[in-house]
């Protein structure tokens, strides 16, 4: 059984033997195979989905978020807090909850949907909402954890929680027996496709030798070792078109997408994802709202994963690039897509995408003619 | 890395080289120490979460769907129909989407939360609304399935959905290395409650002599060996005080409860919890829905994991039944608690449960004085 990201990963980690060793059951996430989206777009090759909703509080920020609230415990942190319009707070409060550690959650005022409020606050977190935009309610959280050694901030400035998040491809390569040739990936805040990648580079070079003689098998990063024949796969990473500083080139002021988990202007991570991008010979291209919606209509009739609108991205990518070519369209292809987060987290959007409904009386002719269209 | 309840269990599961090995990566849920909750309930061994909103769907259903999906595929079925409120429909719809089978899900007519109807009407299924009740609507989906042999009916008089929900129990076994003391459940329609007590059974009755001569070993449930040593616990049920067919002996016409999945007035397997409770020396009593919501908000805050209401009864039962001397309160004693759905599932009654939103302006010094509280 799955012993969670710090015990399965802890040699690629940055813990220790004082680092707590806490879980909620996160990683170890689905990667589903999609053989009806196969059929269905027109590829020959194979689609998996790496399904992060799976993830205990909805999404992948989990995996991050377990090594930062670890290594504040280790630290002697006595409050943790973050700044945040949804998925990053329901970690922090989780684990936090899971950890026994205070957790103040700072929020935009009236920027954030009423069931991810309602998350956060089950998990028992102080929830404060602030008159002020997102960026300066990140500003002054940042404030409050400078002027107080004993807080920790765990905004995706945290360099832990890239770590943590490395872990999905780690998973992935298992799975698969070997990296992907592609890999798409929604990109917001662009921490994750800066982790895949991470986390890509040091799985293929794992040492595997398994000489007696090796003292980096199996447990370290190998950097000498002659046996390294690990694959790299291309990192594709969507943006969506009213939300793309990377592909415009400089930050989008007002960011504009119903994709809210990537609405997001400034990214964090930029020069993590054009680093992904370049070394691996991938692309950070923009896919539409009008693609996004019909990618998150496709996907869970598809394949059985209900996904929220940021994770559709991937696959709108995916759609893309094949129409350009970008991709091999062969039996040999092999493509994963990640789907960040759990249709469940945002049932708004799922109920607009909803048509009319089917209403018909308890009466089995009626019924009869219904099920015959 | 987890391969989903088929392969994991096949040996233990009604299925055959012939039956599809179809998944979503359902099963291996993470079993969680509440060890914050242990503290602030007084109770001196271990509680252990059995987390199954970790599921593709959100709930336990999805391990008994699979079975019951891929057993209709292996005898052709055309289309796939059940009678639901909300979380059997999701799984028989996600199912059908990953199997491509056509699925048409009946529902009352203003009887299902909005979120519940939008995720199985985003797996593609033809969701139908009847102007019905639903023990009516339950009828004439049994109507249709009966005149048809291409239609299977995937409601919980299936067989292969309690033989796939065993799994749970061998799952804790594994984890545990033995059964829990006690095992507190959440008792609806009873299904749960007769599948996990079915799989502790066969767990402790699995051969594990590891002799040369014996041909059961690791494969079949062993009925003659001299080597049993498996521990069963006492399985401890718990409905809803307005929802308590079992506890009251008789039918409730008109079952009333805030923990919406646990709100039947006659359950289905009504025997088989019976049958656990007396084979077990367990018991089945109520809780009432101040009790539940309690515990409801007990849970996420003290150990990170976020249920849904009806789930919320195991726990109320668990302090209920410390509080009665029916559990040993010692450091030996083991308890697994099923938390059944994931709290995303009804965001409507964790936002009932938030109290007044704290607002303030962006301005350190008053957010200093919120903290200091």
């Amino acid at each position: 059984m799955w012993r969670g990201i710090i015990e399965e990963f802890r040699d690629f980690l940055p813990v220790t033997e004082n680092t707590p060793s806490i879980t909620l059951g996160e990683g170890g996430t689905p990667l589903v195979r999609a053989r009806n989206l196969e059929r269905t777009i027109g590829f020959k090759g194979e689609i998996w989905l790496k399904c992060e909703g799976a993830n205990p509080t909805g999404s992948f920020k989990d995996r991050g978020m377990v090594v930062a609230v670890a290594k504040a415990m280790e630290e002697g942190t006595e409050l943790i807090i973050c700044a945040s319009t949804g998925n990053t707070a329901a970690a922090a409060a989780a684990y936090c909850a899971a950890a026994d550690i205070k957790c103040v959650v700072f929020v935009p005022e009236g920027g954030i949907a009423k069931g991810k409020l309602a998350q956060m606050h089950q998990y028992g977190a102080k929830v404060i909402q602030v008159r002020a935009n997102f960026d300066e309610t990140l500003k002054l959280t940042q404030q409050i954890a400078e002027n107080d050694p004993a807080v920790t901030i765990v905004n995706s400035t945290n360099p832990d929680r890239i770590e943590g998040q490395k872990t999905a491809a780690f998973e992935i390569c298992e799975v698969l027996g070997e990296a992907p040739d592609y890999h798409f990936i929604p990109v917001g805040n662009a921490g994750n496709i800066t982790a895949y990648w991470r986390g890509y580079k040091e799985y293929a070079g794992r040492c595997t030798c398994g000489r007696s003689d090796c003292s980096c098998c199996d447990t370290t990063i190998c950097e000498s070792c002659s046996c390294l024949t690990g694959l790299l796969p291309r990192m594709m990473g969507y943006q969506a078109a009213g939300a793309a500083p990377i592909v415009r080139g400089k930050p989008v002021k007002n960011p504009k997408t119903f994709a809210s988990a990537i609405r997001i202007g400034n990214p964090a991570s930029w020069q993590g994802a054009l680093d992904a991008r370049d070394e691996s010979g991938g692309v950070i291209e923009s896919v539409t709202d009008r693609q996004i919606r019909a990618a998150y209509k496709m996907i869970p009739a598809l394949s059985g994963v209900y996904c929220e609108p940021a994770s559709a991205a991937s696959v709108a990518g995916l759609i893309k690039a094949l129409r350009k070519g970008q991709v091999t369209n062969t039996e040999e292809t092999v493509v994963v897509c990640t789907l960040t987060g759990n249709g469940l987290k945002d049932p708004d959007s799922a109920m607009e995408a909803m048509g009319e409904p089917i209403v018909v009386d308890a009466d089995p002719e009626k019924v009869a003619k219904l099920l015959a269209e």
